[in-house]
């Protein structure tokens, strides 16, 4: 007789649902790399209704490092679009709370901090493009290692919505000058996840003095000789933002702990 | 009362046709940069039908330096998918004429060596992409100085088919990283006249030790801080191809010089 568990394994239908009742009870309470493989994984940011407009006016004058998947209603923890059952309340396994810009606490379930007036803000993740890229034999260091992209401050501005600014934050993946010429064909594809990279050479073009200077405790970036290094706006970049604006409150996902959708990564292709 | 000539111009519609006519009747003798705007203008080699398979196999396994834009009959002058009154014998203003690998003439009009077993192999020009990448905005420095793109042989081996073997020639033009993106973009759009990049960054990675150093005299390249070289298939490849392999007889395009055909650069677009 077969494990029941792999029986349950085998016989479900919705992989992602799955992976936010495991999370959500607690079974999952670690980051959701590799989990639901080929499901959209999103970014979360969490306002009070009085930022909320000028936050969606960001997200849209800054598609690349702010791809909306969706947006809240007003004190509703439901995202109906990404997964029937969603409740952001409770669907990640680590949030980051917020007052007035400083990190109050690091939460496993929302819950108690959920407020009527709290807008959800799920934004794409490179999750997504970095899996196409490793179906068309693109090698990623970084999985390799089973790490995360080196991340960077660069001095490129986003683009202003109200009290809404600040310094775009850049993923970089190191491959050969084909595979760049490839990713570079492959994200495109992508708009709704980063896209296409904004640089490539030079990182001192974008104010980067030092790749092995990083902010965010990304792996160690690895170049091998004639190596072109990659850069794609990264989804850091919003969370750097309101720590900058100060909202009076916010929760964001605590880094690598996604929401899991039910999307697919392939739906989010344009062709 | 208008001049006539200004009324035929304005009566016509077919351009290129009146280019291909002004050409074969001596009126146009000299290069074939913007003749006819936004029509295919295509490289030309001609061999005796012995090398034809061959050399129609070492394009298909090379489309990138060899796009194959037609394959004339043996004898045939004509080219009709491209223009309906095409004759390859008068319709370009230049052409080299190689014995045994040897140029043994530079000719207006190649009548008097037509032989009935003689196949023509129109090739895509990367004049095509540059109309696109100048419509898109991408500044093209050689064209601000009414130049050619600097060209370079490298140690990129293409495919060999039968006799024809060699390494691949390419072009280059520098620019920002934010519009080599973008030109990766827009010439993956035209795999039928060069398509994208092979390269980008750092000659030495595929054999170019000095950028300074062109073996076939385009336009001294210009970069600027933080440009980043783009390196582009050349068509110049079964050029140099047909040199080394010295069939016992060969009639190229005279640089420059090229067939006008009928064809819309919109039209080589494949999204």
């Amino acid at each position: 007789m077969q494990n029941p568990a792999a029986v349950s394994s085998l016989n479900s239908s919705n992989p992602a649902r799955d992976a936010r009742l495991a999370i959500r009870s607690g079974e999952h309470n670690t980051h959701t790399g590799g989990v639901a493989p080929g499901h959209v994984q999103a970014n979360m940011v969490i306002l009070p209704k009085e930022y909320a407009q000028e936050f969606q006016t960001y997200c849209m004058l800054n598609p690349k490092p702010c791809p909306l998947l969706a947006v809240g209603d007003a004190g509703d923890p439901s995202l109906p679009t990404l997964g029937e059952d969603i409740d952001v309340r409770t669907d990640l396994s680590g949030y980051r709370v917020f007052e007035n810009g400083k990190e109050i606490e690091v939460a496993s379930d929302i819950t108690s901090y959920w407020r009527d007036d709290l807008v959800s803000f799920p934004l794409g993740c490179s999750l997504s493009f970095e899996e196409a890229l490793v179906q068309h034999g693109v090698p990623l260091y970084h999985r390799q290692r089973n790490g995360r992209p080196a991340t960077y401050v660069t001095n490129i501005d986003t683009a202003a919505a109200g009290r809404f600014n600040g310094k775009m934050v850049v993923s970089m993946r190191a491959m050969s000058a084909a595979d760049a010429i490839r990713a570079i064909q492959i994200t495109t594809r992508f708009p709704n996840v980063h896209g296409a990279p904004v640089h490539i050479g030079d990182p001192e073009a974008i104010g980067i003095e030092d790749l092995d200077y990083q902010q965010f405790g990304g792996t160690p970036p690895q170049m091998r000789p004639y190596d072109v290094p990659v850069f794609w706006a990264c989804g850091i970049t919003p969370q750097i933002v309101v720590e900058t604006v100060k909202p009076s409150f916010c929760i964001t996902h605590l880094a690598g702990r996604m929401l899991v959708t039910d999307l697919l990564n392939t739906d989010l292709a344009i062709l």
